[in-house]
């Protein structure tokens, strides 16, 4: 089996450590990249700190993946080495069902393959991207436009199509009042992608230092949601927030900005998955309450070339790889997202 | 002041007693009715009772107004003297804000005004259907087609565009698959109207004696939601489900029932609103839980006009006035709404 060198958390609780992981041997649709940059998502937290349970330890976090293609497979047409490419937070999926046959692999209702910490549908436990190299099947290969730098587009392919997807679908833009709530990883990349759909975009948060970073990244205003009033004064102006916040949402009195038919869509992970709404909350204006799962992979794609077209990328700090312990106590101090330099790591 | 009788509740918690209630003289675009049939609403009870507080009493409910027209103001063009009509949920609306102009008065951004236990925009507080006529204002006033029957209709000004407007709005029909949940006044309707629409209808029931009734209305199944197991085995299945149930419902088990985008509809008002969930039910498919506050008066009239055209009526059991205390009492049990014959009132 090839190897290759990894940042590896032996069990839970511990510190991570280099490791010799195994890579499978190519198959024909499979491609080899030499990984440059992996950004680092709350959810390598979860997983890390087994939050939800399930957690297959030792465990290699990462699915902000980025780099170039070191070696394909016998059938790979749509990659070349030295092609620069992603992986997202996805390695498999049936392939047969109704969302995979219809690009929505994200819910495949088999469960799709998730790119670390997951049993592939040949029985082995995925690893992520704190690592020196990756083999992934080709359907799941990102292409990283040229106007992208890898770093900054790390982020994207987990962070960034979690916010583009449900700004797509409940069709951000132009005459729409959309509301971001929280400025993390996912938050500052939702205010830029909002921004550049044309959309009017409000920051909640709860940091006003973060104000003049919103309006740098294009919303339209700041709202501090620690003021009290605030929330009151734009009652029924929103058309679409989007909740980045892991922690528990006043859920009434966030309804309570949207306006007819408006959407509150939850993305990401919580800590704590438990909320709880007044039923009148949304029957007095039609609201609604949903959930977003990152995108599919031709989204993905559409999502670079978006980011590609409007120059977005994440904001970033680059880390070495003895940095991710550290990194990881201190992600909500993060502007934005932490990115490992995988090249820091060594060779095996 | 014209003066008429009604059914009383004088204060919280009285039985009603016959009372004589003032109506406004008839203004250029006014509307007299005179009542034939009111259905009993599971919202009058909470009224009654003030389970959410701030019922104006003396209270006379009653929001499923049918009967013909007595008289009309000098504007008044698009009514007669002897035209059959009906008074639903709303008797008045600012007229002016987005919601109004667009015909969706029960989204009236100041508060569209209830048809009883509400301040109207003069001052006065508003008195319903239990009595003998009632005034309105022609653009709250509904035409009932021909094909139906008064008393059956009566049921369909409430609960008939409770479940005919979202299950427009969320696309009921060929190769959908809906499911209600609950058979009272709302879920027998909503079973009737998403048959006609031509969706395949499952009816989620805890009585399953109610289950041949179903199936008559047009369900194509039946699911006995107090077998454990059945609600497993349909994950996944569902576009739609219209909750009609008024008891606290179990948010997540019935969220796996919706297969990818399918949504969870609230309608109706339940007596405790709290509910929660966990978000990962939402993120999973990308679903969303929505509410519904019955329909604009246009839809209104779409909704007669279809259920005109389909049959479709309330089921329904005719009492007299006398009656209606003990009708109250043994409001879950009817089969499947109380239709007051308000003839039997006497007169004033």
């Amino acid at each position: 089996m090839p190897s290759t060198l990894a940042l590896s958390l032996p069990v839970k609780g511990a510190q991570f450590t280099p490791a010799v992981i195994e890579r499978r041997p190519l198959r024909d649709n499979d491609v080899r990249i030499d990984i440059r940059y992996c950004g680092i998502c709350h959810t390598d937290l979860h997983f890390g700190h087994d939050d939800w349970g399930g957690t297959f330890f030792p465990l290699v976090p990462g699915h902000e993946i980025t780099g170039t293609v070191a070696e394909v497979g016998d059938a790979v047409t749509r990659f070349a080495v030295g092609d620069r490419v992603g992986v997202g937070c996805m390695v498999n999926s049936c392939g047969k069902c109704v969302p995979c046959t219809s690009g929505e692999e994200q819910y495949c209702t088999e469960g799709f393959v998730k790119t670390y910490s997951d049993r592939d549908h040949d029985g082995t436990v995925t690893l992520g991207g704190y690592s020196r190299t990756i083999v992934v099947a080709d359907h799941f290969v990102l292409r990283i436009p040229d106007a992208l730098e890898l770093a900054g587009a790390a982020p994207l392919l987990c962070a960034g199509v979690t916010v583009y997807s449900p700004l797509r679908r409940w069709q951000a833009g132009p005459g729409k009042n959309v509301g971001v709530l929280g400025m993390g990883g996912l938050g500052h990349l939702g205010v830029k992608i909002a921004a550049a759909m044309g959309a009017e975009v409000t920051l909640f948060s709860r940091s006003p230092e973060k104000k003049e970073d919103a309006l740098r990244f294009g919303a339209a205003h700041f709202v501090d949601t620690r003021e009290s009033g605030e929330l009151a004064e734009l009652a029924g102006h929103f058309d679409l927030l989007v909740n980045t916040v892991p922690a528990v949402l006043d859920v009434d009195a966030h309804l309570g900005l949207l306006g007819l038919g408006g959407t509150l869509v939850n993305v990401g992970a919580p800590s704590d998955p438990i909320v709880s709404y007044n039923v009148f909350s949304l029957l007095n204006s039609r609201r609604g309450i949903a959930g977003s799962t990152i995108g599919g992979i031709r989204e993905t794609q559409e999502m670079l070339e978006f980011c590609a077209e409007h120059r977005i990328a994440s904001e970033f700090e680059k880390i070495s790889a003895d940095r991710v312990t550290e990194a990881w106590k201190n992600i909500s101090g993060v502007r934005y997202r932490y990115v490992i330099d995988i090249a820091t790591l060594g060779t095996a």
